[in-house]
């Protein structure tokens, strides 16, 4: 499946204790379809606040229906804020977490001297401009393969931190500058803290050097405080057989 | 004032006793500033749901403080859904809805097989496209000074129902369709009942030349339906001295 959601009002994408998880609303809506309780995988986790304009999750049933139809019966069962895009069956080999080979993350920032009613779920709301060339040119600082263990909130375990990022880039539309990164995976909050160090060097509270800097010191100290989630959208997901740009714009 | 508002949870721009108006909450914003209880009075009203770019609104208080400053005081007191965007002092024969010339209105349709979680509060959701160009042609015919009392509320008394559309027109914007719209004035619904009747046009449901026939006959029931109000937006207020688009791509 592929699903959209606005993570405002949710936890995150994974089930936790303190409120409801997109994956908790999916499971819920999917055994009021079967009947049956089934876990759904997601290609990853999401923040608390963070959206997605396409996820995608696998599950195991013995249903019969039309594959095409569960997005259709699964949305007639959804809250308005999570919508499935899209649904097919796939190979059992298939696992949306393990087998996605790349992703891509936007993160929105509206600019201007009030906050922006339509976008305040979605963008950070800034009202002064900081240098795009300087938060440009720490962003290539990001591309290639690196440790970003300095881009991991501190209390993460994880034993592999070296990710590869083919994509790093900040461009303008309007009133908004808009972050744009794809790699092979992200640690936790990682692009929020690129995001935030990035912004410290563009207002010139972190020198221009302070990325690459964190890239080789591997401390967390270094690199910029974790931008809020509202911004922040997994805008793609990437696999050998399939993108999920490419499905859907075919669906529309 | 330039106000900018996301409408969803106000029962429109005028104060009723079902809910909170948007008018109701400013005036409680600028009595908790002035300390006096202040009438705001706006270029026109807005629906439950309706949602503002730019309406203009101005007030008299007999408070010193610099007039700019009203706006950063109350967006210090508004919910996050209403900015004050600009704030001036005006010569006190300025009035915000009589002096007001022209009026631009935008309403936004998404089109795809699935609703869109993002644009779910400001679009109205469409899954089927309707033929444009059946529905640029109706859009035509509103251009120019005809009595729109077709396309007005059943029940609403009005004496002259006659107005001047200068720009009546549909585009295309990815999966969205926004027609715009700017005229000497609107009467109650009529953006909503022009754009319901254009989509029953573009569907087929209503022949071509529906439009100019109910604008012939001057019948509500010759009229489409009235398309809801998420989709409808007051982008732009036009006054012989200013212009909100001009100020707001100055302060920006």
């Amino acid at each position: 499946m592929i699903i959209s959601y606005d993570g405002t009002g949710y936890v995150g994408w994974q089930r936790q204790s303190n409120g409801i998880s997109i994956q908790e609303a999916l499971e819920i809506a999917l055994s009021e379809i079967t009947g049956d309780c089934i876990t759904i995988h997601g290609s990853g986790r999401t923040d608390s606040g963070v959206h997605a304009k396409a996820q995608v999750a696998h599950f195991d049933t013995c249903v019969r229906m039309s594959p095409d139809k569960f997005a259709i019966a699964l949305n007639m069962h959804l809250p308005p804020d999570i919508r499935v895009l899209y649904s097919e069956e796939c190979d059992p080999s298939f696992h949306a977490r393990f087998s996605a080979k790349k992703k891509q993350y936007r993160y929105s920032i509206h600019f201007g001297p009030h906050s922006d009613v339509f976008s305040r779920y979605t963008a950070l709301q800034l009202h002064r401009y900081p240098s795009i060339e300087l938060m440009q040119r720490a962003a290539e600082d990001v591309l290639g393969t690196h440790d970003f263990r300095a881009f991991m909130s501190t209390g993460t375990t994880i034993e592999n931190t070296t990710r590869m990022i083919e994509e790093s880039i900040w461009e303008k539309d309007q009133s908004f500058l808009i972050y744009s990164v794809t790699g092979t995976g992200f640690l936790y909050n990682m692009v929020r803290i690129l995001v935030g160090t990035m912004l410290e060097i563009g207002y010139g509270k972190l020198p221009a050097s302070a990325l690459s800097h964190a890239l080789f010191s591997l401390d967390r100290k270094d690199a910029g405080p974790t931008a809020p989630a509202n911004g922040l959208i997994l805008n793609r997901v990437i696999y050998d057989d399939f993108d999920t740009e490419e499905i859907l714009s075919r669906a529309r």
